[in-house]
This record gives structure tokens, C-alpha cells and sequence, in this order.
């Protein structure tokens, strides 16, 4: 396990992810308490709402409340996402108060491609210039490209590693095309295809045709590999992933109703303290996040460590001889 | 990742494991139903019930019911456990209908040994040769061992490997010394302590000390690891597990709350599939024991597959042109 990195950087997508899939009636307060609880685990960014439509997504119409109502924790990158134009000068307009990222989302798969946006993936890949002016307009000059479905799709089946390199060599010649670059990339196991040998191979690949790029790993637990594809990944040096607290969220278009969420932010964060992999994240505070993060949304979510707890609780007081 | 073998022998343990810690009404009838339906699955050995004293675990007063109503499926192994040797008197009454293990368990820690048994470690060690001259008596001239928190202990902490190692050997060495010998190792993660370095590092010291011992694993998924552990342990090349189905089963010992189950059959015969081994079980039937395991216990079970779905469900209507 050589290539496992000393340290690795945890986006916190739940509420993003997670709130959308909820009941419409949790209330902005209870919304916002989470994210300024999440603000206080040292984690150093959190993707809190998206800027979509509230006729698709009724959940986010409170996004701009949501934007004026959390509190700004030093150090902490607060992101949100959009997926066309309005909702990007949507966010635009916050820029003082939110970390705009120069996001490009595309997918690997036509089929959910289209299910997804309406249009092929060659489609999507067309429009990049427009995304890519208005982002250099906004101080950008990269992309930072996801890839979903990067490991399978209900809809197309196996995603082979070839498939995900291609599309991300037309995003770069599409870039660079217009004056812009390849910045991060971003692998989604949007509909938990993904295993650990085929986290090898994919990443393998990218990393071997951008060795420079950072790659970041979007993982959904649906069929319940995702932590141990969360170890494939530190095993190739992968350091940056997307997590949910408490294992929020899931995906609507998966075409199946059992969608689990992401991978979840507490496991994922006890996973690398046993492996002595650093991430600034308080372990304890973020237990208690995703504790709060099961009372808002109102059921269980399923997270292990906000029940199964955490391990330096029991050597401390091993230390402490409580035991002996 | 060549070591991985091609093909592992699963035990089902749900039943044993999860029913001592369900309600006492669920009937004789369903738990009945639940066996039957795994004996269809294709599991090569089924763990279904324990002779223990109904004072203590009232949901197991049924065992000798449990022995006569199961159908007994051919190539499948029924196997039960015991902790005294009351319980293995009552077992041998039933050898005709049991697949009897000359079992031998003992803890890597003496706090959780005395706990769960009131005998120190070596007191216990002390007591083999009883044991290895009544199961001789029975037709069994070796010990199946089986160390519990091996990985970790939430009373006296981190559990080093070479403590395991020195346990096993007094077992073996009290074993030759009666005229028996070591058969099986059995590696217990009873309080979910385990992470994947650490199964790599005590796996091979096991290994390394005794080459040619079948190594087993049971993993509870306390902390979200157990799959992450079954692949580091994959990789060393162990192809025995417990498992259970739907994720049912805990520790009443471990001193929280939050005892998970075993780590989850459907999920472990998931990932071996999708990793390209053998197990000898048709995912789909598992699947839908899974499902008959929640409706028999009467709320959630954590196992995700059963929810998430079989890929070779989505690949098959891919190859048969569904979504084209």
C-alpha cells in the first residue's frame, strides 16, 4: 500500500446531495444548522445547495436564504452547484459569499446523458466553450471536469476504462481549444457500479494519461462497496474525495429505487484515521454532525460510526484504565 | 492483487447470529422459513441455531424444534453452535441431522474472555482437552479454534498480532498435547476493531507461522469496514468467511449500542462476483432471503444489495436490449 497518500482533502456534499431526496418541509433553520454544524469538524469544504430550478428540485428554491443564513467558518470553502446557465449567474451574483468552482459535468454514458440533460454527450461537450468564456469572465481560466457514471450505467451497463479516457480527452481538446485548460477530475460512481479492481484500472488510466491532474473520486454506496472502493483509490495515491455526512443522498435517475447515498463522510473519515491517513477533519465532531444530520432529515441514515462509535473513544479510556 | 483465490467457501451464520438479538415472538415457523429459504441459495453451510441455556438467550429455546423442522437441502452443511458442554451433549443427540465442528473458542482478550465466559484466557486454554477428548469420542481428532477479538477489544483496546499468534499457539500446543491437533483457524473481528492493514499484517503472521491451517474470517461491519476487510483479506488469499444474510446478527457483549451485524452475505457474494470469484451461491435467491430476513424480523436490516440490486439484473436487460 505504498502509493497511500499522507493526507487527502474531503468535500462535504450531504446536504447537496442529501436534501433533495428529503420530504420539502424541512425547515431553512434546520437546514442551516447542519451545515454550521458540519462548519465546525474541520472539514475544509462543503457543497451545502445546488442552483437549480425549484420547479425540478422544490428542496433548493431556498438556496440564496441558505447562501445569507450559514455561518462562514474560517478556512472553510462553502460551494454550491448549478447545471445550466441560470444557475450559474444565480451563484454568480453570491460570489463574495461562495467559492465558485469552474465546474463541468458530463457523463460517460449517452443513454443517462440524455436521461440527465436532453442532450449526447458529444452535445454537452460542445457547449464547454460557452461554460468555459463565462468562467474565465468570473477569474477562471480551468475546467474542473466530472465524469458520471465513470464506472457503469443501469442504462448502458460496463463503462469501459477506454470510454471515460476518451471523453476526457475531448473535454481537454475542447479546453485548451478555446483558450481554457484541464484543471481537476472528477470520477463518479453515479450508480454504484464501481469495485475496487475496476477503481485501479480507471484510475490507473487517467493518472497515466494526466499524471499532473488531480483526480478526485465520487462514490455511492448503493451496492455497498464503496468504502472499500474508497481504499482501491488511497492505494493508486487518490487523495480527494466527495463524502456525505451521515451517508446522505442517493440519485434520482438511477432507474432503481433502493439508490444509496454517498459514501459516508464519518466512515470515510474513521476509515483513514485507522489508516493513519490525516484529514483535518475532528472525528467526534462530525459523528455528532451526522447524529444532527439523522434528526433533521427525520429517519435513518445509514452511517455506521454515529452508532458503532469511534475507536480512539475506547482506547482513551483504555488508556485511562476505565476497564482495568 | 494475485493472490486473490478463485473461489471462497461462505458460511451463512444470519440465523445464529441474528435471532438472539431479535424479539422472542418471532415464530418457530418464520425463523424455519428464513433456513429454507438460504438452503436454496446454493450456501454449502448454513449456521442456524445454538444450544444454549433458553435462561440466557430465551430466541434459541427452540433449537432441538429448529433441527427437526428445517428441510435439509443435499451438499449443504447445517451446523450449530454451543458454549458448554451441555450444549454440546444436546447438539450430539442430533448428530444424525447436524453437521458437528469440533469447536474451540477463545478470546485475544481476557477482560472480553471473562465477560463473556467468567475464565480468564488461559483458564479457558485449560479446559481444551475435555473438549478435544469428547469430540475425539465423536469422531473428530482435531480442534477448530476460534479467537474472538483478535482485531481489537473495546475493554482492553488495540490487540496486538503477536498476541494472537501466541494464543493460537498455547491452543495448539495444549491440542498435540492431548492427542488431537489444529484443524481450522477462525479469526474473529467481534467488536468491529478490524481495518485492512491490520487484517493484512495479522492474516500473514498467521499464515506465516502455520502455511498449510485454513484461515477463516467473521467480520462485523460495526464500523463500516467489514467489506473493505474482506478484500485486504481476499488479497492475502483467505477464501473462508461467516457471513450473514441481510447483515443480521451483533454482539451483546461489546459494550455499545451500536453492534452492528456480520458483515453482509448478499453484499460479500456481491463483490466476489464482481471481483470474478466463486462462490458457489445464486446472488439473486440470496438476495431475496435477504428481503424474507426483513420482513421476518420486522424492521430494516442493513445489507444493501437487497435494496440496490444485482448488476447482472441491469447487464442482462443492457444485453437484451432494454434501454436501447
Amino acid at each position: 500500500m505504498s502509493d497511500m497518500p499522507k493526507q487527502v482533502h474531503i468535500k462535504e456534499v450531504g446536504p447537496r446531495e442529501g436534501f433533495q431526496f428529503e420530504r420539502d418541509d424541512i425547515s431553512l433553520h434546520q437546514k442551516i444548522s447542519l451545515v454550521d454544524a458540519l462548519s465546525d469538524t474541520g472539514v475544509r469544504t462543503i457543497e451545502f445547495t445546488s442552483f437549480v430550478s425549484p420547479k425540478w428540485v422544490p428542496q433548493m428554491a431556498d438556496a440564496e436564504q441558505m447562501v445569507a443564513g450559514i455561518k462562514r467558518a474560517p478556512g472553510v470553502a462553502y460551494e454550491a452547484i448549478w447545471l445550466n446557465e441560470a444557475g450559474l449567474e444565480r451563484a454568480a451574483r453570491l460570489r463574495e459569499s461562495l467559492a465558485l468552482r469552474p465546474m463541468f459535468g458530463v457523463a460517460a454514458s449517452d443513454v443517462f446523458m440524455r436521461k440527465n440533460t436532453n442532450r449526447s454527450v458529444d452535445e454537452k461537450i460542445a457547449e464547454l466553450p460557452g461554460w468555459a468564456g463565462r468562467y474565465r469572465d468570473l477569474g477562471m481560466d480551468w475546467i474542473d471536469v466530472g465524469v458520471m457514471a465513470a464506472f457503469g450505467c443501469n442504462y448502458e451497463g460496463a463503462v469501459e476504462t477506454s470510454r471515460v479516457v476518451a471523453v476526457l480527452a475531448k473535454v481537454e481538446e475542447r479546453a485548451t481549444g478555446c483558450g481554457s485548460r484541464l484543471g481537476g477530475i472528477g470520477l463518479a460512481d453515479t450508480m454504484g457500479w464501481a469495485n475496487p479492481l475496476q477503481i485501479k484500472r480507471l484510475v490507473g488510466a487517467v493518472r497515466d494519461r494526466w499524471p499532473g491532474t488531480p483526480v478526485k473520486l465520487h462514490l455511492h454506496d448503493t451496492r455497498a462497496l464503496a468504502i472499500a472502493n474508497v481504499v482501491a483509490a488511497l492505494e493508486m495515491g487518490v487523495d480527494r474525495f466527495d463524502s456525505a455526512v451521515a451517508g446522505m443522498g442517493g440519485c434520482p435517475f438511477a432507474a432503481h429505487k433502493g439508490a444509496a447515498g454517498n459514501v459516508t463522510t464519518e466512515d470515510l473519515v474513521f476509515l483513514c484515521q485507522e489508516l493513519g491517513v490525516e484529514t483535518g477533519i475532528d472525528l467526534d465532531a462530525m459523528i455528532e454532525a451526522g447524529q444532527l444530520a439523522e434528526r433533521v432529515v427525520g429517519h435513518p441514515l445509514p452511517g455506521k460510526l454515529k452508532s458503532g462509535g469511534n475507536l480512539e473513544t475506547y482506547r482513551a479510556r483504555v488508556r485511562a484504565g476505565v476497564n482495568a
